[in-house]
């Protein structure tokens, strides 16, 4: 698989996909450079009476959840309906899943939309599944990680969704398929929003790869190598921001596939 | 005229004016920030309890519609009705014009209240004078940048206003006078927002500088030029982004002198 | 006092408080890297639906009133209300007090649930005395930094708040104690919303810290003298910015120590 991730990132910057983002205020500004920085055209928009246009002219639509409000809701509400009439893919970051009942409920609607990607960290995943499947349920004891395999796991076989959890490796699982990423910083934790980022990459990913699964690798591994790249020399998380714009800019294939860690089973 | 650019550029830095934006999410902390780097002082309120008082206080208004929605439609129309009552320098930034009906609905309500001066790049602009002019109507054949020139030229003679299209050279029109600006770089384009933040400078320049169109000539100068010593040495889109506020500040007439590339017809 | 202050900037590093926000547009992203860069783990959230949950599960709150509106200011009283029921500490950050009737009332409101700690530029504090106390109304004609110090001294003796007046020299009253820190650069000026960083850091310090005077001067001491070690070597605001972030990092106790300059009366 590793062989077909490089075409992936070229394909990104070749087709310059239109992605539309409806995400959370901290992050546009990052999500938009590094949608920029792989090669991609971000367009961000919420506004109700414009938002199914929006979607139609889009290869891609990224929703994050992050500062949602009754008004913000609503509008990822219509556009993943109108991203799903159209047969476009979406993407879904559930930003703070299972810290408040509004967040879940929000959630459980959008999941009727049935997301092409979901992105989040382990725990929002967990509370992602146990709040719309039951196959997680009454697990809350088990090791995060692994918990987290399994969130995923249930989360993809009811939605029929590429589910990718973030973390010291990134998980991707697809039905019966799965990848580790073994690559990152520990300083990327530092800088807000870089998940949200990577989300957003993902929504350009899915634009132009048709397998989901291949897309969702490609984009994790890119981003993921690019802040461990990035994360050599920063001086702290002010720079690495900075240089993680930079690395997805200019990475070449040479640097990609000598430093990437990616296991698939 | 090119003699007169920088008093232009020393006289923002002296008088430090106050700018009040009402712009979009994505931009708004570059947007501030290229205010204040070039010695203005910006003010960012939307509040439709407030947004007359701050127009009042204020030396010139900038409205940029690209995360507009029914709420900020409506206080970007407040603002600019007041800016126009008190004959205070108003500058509009059309982004994502002709992307979607809604969007040029609230653009042509917004360009009735007359904008001192227009920035966009080439297909906004070609996109306002569809919906605005008769004059470019049936013409979306001609080339890009000369179809631009024209709706430019329509817009500013319909509406007595400066219209500034962005691009690989800039051009600035009002009325009989048309200014060309051959600095900046391609890297600015992977950077989003720097067009809103040039818009946003130029609101100081309307501020301090009489003519409207000498303000969008020094401003749009200043603007480019920081870009292309910005883009020198950068290693990609986010150091282009650190470097251009450094520059922005510390900017000297040696540098702008020697480097400008500014024709005036 | 001087000796105990890293040990409270160790604090915030070792709980990593939770800290929610409900903050202006413009500064959300440099604030919850501030405090991610200190240690702490930011929050934003200001949907009506799960505000009060929201401050439930976090340390400290901080409301920043930069951008608000009728939504926001709204959720802004929302959250104060809880987190005085439920005794956690909150911060106020009060810009541009003063600027519009509005502002005032808004601000007028959240002072009666008050805050822990209020945090501004010394007109801001002055418009927030004029309007909230008795005790300095008539005195504009005093110079600037004298009267915010009676402004800062008439709000906490008013409200029974730390206050503290940003500038050349920060200073934080408490009733009796008041302490003057002497760092800081005068290009921090020319980045937006590092004031509104500082308020947002001085939530992760009230979170960890039982003396909300010792809270908020280890908070300031530590912010102004990264900025100032910041500043130092930077090429502009862009630069000072992302060092900023790298420095609040990785500050060490030896520079932390050895380059403080405190006076507390």
């Amino acid at each position: 698989m590793q062989e077909q991730l490089w075409p992936h990132i070229q394909a990104v910057r070749t087709h310059a996909p239109l992605v539309q983002n409806i995400t959370n205020f901290v992050v546009m500004n990052n999500s938009a450079n590094a949608l920029l920085a792989v090669g991609a055209s971000p367009i961000m928009a919420h506004a109700h009476p414009e938002v199914p246009q929006m979607v139609a002219i889009c290869q891609a639509l990224v929703i994050n959840i992050g500062t949602l409000d009754e008004y913000w809701s609503a509008a990822m509400l219509l556009a993943a309906t109108e991203a799903r009439r159209l047969g476009k893919p979406w993407v879904l970051d559930p930003v703070g899943a299972g810290a408040t009942p509004y967040r879940d409920e929000v959630l459980t609607q959008l999941l009727t939309l049935r997301p092409t990607i979901i992105r989040g960290n382990a725990s929002e995943i967990m509370a992602l599944a146990r709040h719309n499947t039951t196959a997680t349920k009454g697990v809350d004891s088990t090791a995060a990680s692994t918990e987290a395999v399994a969130a995923a796991q249930a989360l993809s076989d009811q939605l029929g969704a590429v589910v990718c959890v973030s973390g010291e490796v990134d998980i991707i699982v697809s039905g019966e398929r799965q990848a580790h990423i073994a690559n990152g910083s520990p300083l990327m934790t530092k800088v807000t929003g870089l998940g949200c980022s990577a989300t957003a990459v993902l929504g350009a990913f899915a634009a132009v790869v048709a397998d989901p699964f291949a897309a969702a690798v490609a984009g994790v591994a890119l981003f993921s190598l690019a802040g461990e790249l990035a994360a050599e020399g920063a001086a702290g998380p002010g720079s690495l921001q900075v240089r993680l714009l930079d690395t997805l800019y200019s990475i070449t294939e040479a640097e990609f596939m000598s430093r990437l860690r990616l296991r698939v089973c």
